[in-house]
């Protein structure tokens, strides 16, 4: 086991009818920002909970409109609001895309010098903070008890990732019921997303971290018992519950604490969403089972145990094709032809990036511009 | 699944050499306790790498000589310490009694009354704590990272349980190095306990709370392989470091959120050791295999599911004596027999206590003094 810190101090609020919590939380001291998204939130009436919870906030202004994948031009706006009005706390109401927002804009807030370099420095530039808590609507990126947070730049087509624990929020509200109104299509999402998570942070080699490895495989396991009722039931509580609770598990630290790390699925996968759009569950669906076969001989040891342990699987191989296959039963596609993207011309762009930034990826950090442009011409 | 509020604010700092970690992290401008045992940190070189860690603090004051099963007489010795010398943090440096007394150390400091009141009122009767970390050098009972302690009283022969939000560790120190020096029977101990607090929370009923119980059985699954090593090789880093994070996640809040939880074992255990003087550990694995036989039907449901996966094992009984035979194979008796404890007696004594204070046992509340009176003497 590597040496390793955990820290996760968010408190986590779960469990039907837990949005009036946040009354309790919110400082009713300062002027605090309401962030939202495209609205859903008022379809569904969690917008009406939250603001009735607030009904004597003395100083409660509202910035609506954050975008999936959510832009540095947006959250500047919100970050001009925040100045204008002294805001010292900020409430994200919706999924990990206003959940990331907010961190940037509680990281922006005070910051001195541009802005951008939070992210291009994955979050190594931030002196401090605005402190942010969340109610939660939609499970998938763990954002809602972690320091993550990821922004993308219209301008100039990029997606950026950065860390900070400095912007942990201080409360996460989880109802499973404000998934109930979601589309079946986000829900397919955060099932994959949760999944990947997951899988970035254990299939990489044995590191003699076996309860890392249980816990890891345990929220997998419960993924795909529960992914078949989540979806096909939209108001069934506990299916929506025990999804909820496995997002934020799976990437909230704690599995991933004391042992190697890829993520060279997900960055890859950003540079499909900045170059194409794609949703970022699709192009980790998408990419995954390419890295896998690219790193096969590295990676082996740990695909004969997922697939030993989670699919009852005879070979890494067949680790690989289970996993393909159940990505497929879910209705995420494996190829980029199934988007009409072109691969040779996706690679050429990729690896042009990664080489112009020097990029490299991995657990080995050996992963090369020219790798990926491999793995993506493997995805045709 | 059940509501929950979940918030560990903990950290964690785990490896090996990390013991200097504390420099940076215990307060220099306050007055500061250093608490410990027996002494055995001034025989492994512990204590030495605290007080190098400390060598500038200006007003480090020492406390030693807790002892297991931590006394409510020692614990208001060092409280008047703590006020006499205006100490506002405090270093607990050793095992689980180490931690518990810090926290109803740092509990009574600044109560008001008589301080029994916070164990009998489990901790409700607390307004406020002073800040404390630790350095771990005994895994077993989670106190590191938990809101718990376990305090007895010499005059009364009570030993009692409280829990506050308001006495989790600012930082806990977990390294596995420090292990090294234990008595190999500390270690086995620390097993059996770890084990037990997992089947506190998981052996009840099936609750809808299909990644709690992956956990659970994750941390089950890790201790039972990793024992045998851990108990074989003082010296083995990696079967240790295992087994420490194995006991922290093991009874850290994360695997009981949202799940009906029991407890009846460490009950009647904690009275055990409260009339006879028997280890912690000892007393669980001679209760347990009886609360599970005297609550069978109760809990067959989840007797199957943990034998399955555990063991291997095709039906509740085998669950139980597939236990049994594990507890045996460790060294640890399960029978009062084996300690020439009169189960007669201590069934009658213990069934008088709980009769006296009112007290109903296990996940339905439902288990009266003479069942615990049935329990105790199936355990001759």
């Amino acid at each position: 086991m590597q040496n390793f810190t955990y820290h996760n101090p968010t408190e986590i609020i779960f469990g039907q009818g837990t949005i009036s919590a946040i009354a309790a939380r919110v400082p009713l001291t300062v002027p605090v920002l309401l962030l939202y998204g495209g609205g859903s939130i008022k379809r569904n009436g969690v917008y009406g909970q939250v603001k009735a919870a607030l009904k004597d906030h003395p100083a409660l202004h509202e910035f609506g409109g954050v975008e999936a994948n959510p832009l540095f031009e947006t959250c500047m706006a919100a970050v001009a609001l925040v100045r204008e009005k002294k805001i010292r706390f900020i409430l994200a109401v919706g999924g990990g895309s206003v959940l990331d927002a907010a961190k940037f804009i509680a990281a922006a807030a005070d910051h001195v010098g541009d802005p951008w370099e939070i992210p291009l420095t994955h979050g190594r530039a931030l002196q401090s903070a605005l402190p942010l808590g969340a109610v939660l609507t939609l499970p998938a990126t763990g954002s809602e008890a972690n320091g993550n947070s990821v922004i993308s730049r219209r301008a100039t087509r990029e997606k950026l990732a950065f860390y900070s624990p400095l912007v942990y929020p201080v409360f996460s509200v989880l109802d499973p019921a404000t998934t109930f109104s979601l589309p079946v299509k986000q829900v397919r999402n955060g099932i994959i997303d949760s999944f990947m998570h997951v899988m970035e942070q254990y299939l990489t080699y044995p590191a003699q971290a076996p309860l890392q490895d249980r816990f890891a495989e345990g929220v997998v396991q419960t993924l795909v018992e529960v992914a078949p009722r989540a979806l096909a039931v939209t108001d069934d509580y506990e299916s929506r519950a025990t999804f909820m609770w496995s997002a934020t598990l799976a990437l909230n630290s704690l599995i991933g604490s004391g042992v190697p790390q890829d993520w060279s699925t997900h960055m890859i996968g950003h540079e499909l969403t900045a170059f194409y759009g794609l949703d970022h569950a699709e192009t980790l669906a998408v990419v995954l089972p390419g890295v896998w076969r690219h790193q096969f001989d590295k990676k082996k040891a740990k695909l004969e145990q997922y697939g030993r342990r989670v699919w009852g699987a005879e070979s890494a191989s067949a680790a690989i094709e289970r996993t393909e296959e159940w990505l497929l039963s879910l209705g995420a596609p494996v190829r980029l032809s199934a988007y009409g993207i072109d691969a040779k011309e996706a690679a050429e762009k990729i690896r042009a990036r990664f080489a112009e930034r020097g990029t490299k990826l991995g657990e080995h950090g050996d992963i090369t511009p020219d790798d990926v442009a491999e793995i993506l011409l493997s995805r045709n």
